[in-house]
């Protein structure tokens, strides 16, 4: 890829990306009750990369179609994202996203209890809209992932309580809590675009593989970023106990009382906050991150081996580009 | 309506309640991972109404359609009403839900979040297993329906401040957190059935003039009802400061002390247990209790007055039966 393509493909992001922000304002913005959608305004003008309908738009370019077929799904995604979000946050008790308050801390727990609940009906509103003929797939795609959301979430609360999670538990997880939502932006926008069954099939796989690549550098970001890029606290998955793709490798490669020292976060939910260096250390030295590096290029080849099925030149590139900058992203 | 009628009908209730039970059950007993279909399978073997799954059932037949032509329908509108009545619980802190422990105090509140959306994304599953051509259709007002629950739950608290809601306002509450849901049971079923859009349009009246009557009845209920029929404490929505029904006519209608104590459950947040015979005495005074009769009579004559559509005389007469249970129901 040259420095030209480069250069127009960051604009074109750019520039869809502020479109997706107007237009996930409006979608909660003119709504009333103001208790509901003030707070739903709130969640949707915070600052996030929108990577979930930009591959909407550009899945369904990438089969012929025109940004224009997906707008109003490309919101839907985001909405549902941010749905799971905000209940996630709940959840974990979250006191900081995206470098604002949550929901629940802004508010209260109730209020974003109902503020996720309605920005999924909005959601589903927002996918109606784009959905006519092909409505029954689209919404069956847009549902498969929600049930597959919520079957993740539950299978990571149950994580936090085991000793024995493997690897392939970990896939199967995060396959349902984070890939299946990037898998479905890539299924909906090709099957707006008017994709044949073997270019939906090829995205769609793009899109879980993709998705995978994707949480794997959560999990790495966490504990390799630069805490000013990543807009939270460093090592937070570790503070709280989580079976990270790195958690969960250390655990399987180390001994004697680098073992030890890893099940004892499992006992204890979590370590302290100066404890988090040891832990980076003994991760280097177990060299689970550069495992986790290896995982995330193996997925990424994965999702990009499916992109051959996009004829013009410039529509497979943009994907090929897009992955490229999620896999090397800072936040 | 003859004896004979009365008996066949609440026969076919029973035997259609009992079909939606097994069936409720069957949309979650073997799904995976159990942490997540535990607790639904929990929440949906607890014994209701069914009040939406018949409706939804017995207007797919009013307008010509068979009962199997809508049974995902009918469970989806039970899995619905479930998602709302979790996380109402939560939101409300209630412990007790037809006689059982709510979901949040027989496990905790996150595992109901999450329980919660994961209904609601069962829901959308059943809904689509009987939408074919017209899923758009039936999408959009199950859509529909679900944004105004939050709308009207959103309502609902904010009443809770305010001393001058009006019954208008009430109404307007009520018939997007209750109604809404009963009408669209009407709407979906109707149009399942293949009813012509004169046909939907005056069915899907019925549903809402019913639900409004459903939920001024269920005020009423709360504070005239035998404890041992309610499966709950009576008087609860005083204790709670609920706008009720009841309440708001009382407050336009005191004057003097009996409104200073009024405004004080508003103030104070609710009443104290020994205080509720206190505000039954002055309902009864104040004339409210004969009001919310009025009031239930007004609507669901309303309701019947659009049920002159449907051609066949049994099918019209079950809808009114089932109309006349439901106002005069003891629980």
């Amino acid at each position: 890829m040259n420095t030209g393509e480069i250069k127009k493909f960051s604009k074109l992001y750019e520039r869809e990306r502020k479109k997706i922000d107007v237009r996930l304002i409006n979608s909660v913005k003119t709504r009333k009750p103001k208790s509901l959608y003030e707070p739903a305004l709130y969640l949707v003008s915070s600052k996030g990369k929108r990577i979930r309908p930009l591959l909407v738009l550009l899945t369904t370019k990438a089969v012929g179609g025109k940004f224009k077929n997906s707008y109003n799904a490309a919101v839907a995604m985001e909405l549902l994202h941010n749905f799971t979000l905000v209940h996630d946050d709940i959840m974990d008790n979250a006191d900081k996203r995206r470098g604002r308050l949550t929901l629940h801390k802004k508010y209260d727990t109730n209020t974003a209890i109902l503020v996720g609940d309605s920005l999924l009906s909005v959601a589903y509103e927002y996918i109606l809209k784009d959905s006519n003929g092909n409505a029954k797939n689209i919404i069956t795609s847009f549902t498969n992932g929600l049930v597959e959301v919520c079957e993740g979430q539950s299978l990571d609360t149950d994580f936090e309580k085991r000793y024995d999670v493997t690897i392939d538990e970990y896939l199967l997880m995060i396959k349902k809590k984070t890939a299946s939502m990037i898998k479905i932006c890539c299924e909906i926008g090709s099957t707006l675009g008017g994709g044949t069954k073997q270019e939906v099939k090829a995205i769609t796989d793009y899109g879980l593989n993709l998705g995978i690549a994707f949480q794997i550098q959560d999990d790495l970001l966490d504990i390799s970023a630069e805490e000013s890029n990543l807009g939270k606290r460093i090592g937070g998955d570790l503070l709280e106990g989580k079976k990270t793709y790195l958690f969960i490798k250390a655990l399987e490669k180390s001994t004697g009382e680098d073992r030890k020292s890893l099940q004892k976060v499992i006992i204890n939910k979590g370590i302290r906050v100066n404890q988090i260096n040891k832990f980076r250390k003994l991760y280097d030295e177990l060299g689970v991150i550069e495992d986790a590096k290896t995982a995330i290029n193996l997925y990424t080849g994965r999702a990009l081996q499916s992109l051959y099925i996009i004829k013009k030149e410039e529509d497979r590139k943009i994907l090929i580009w897009f992955a490229d900058n999620l896999v090397k992203r800072k936040k």
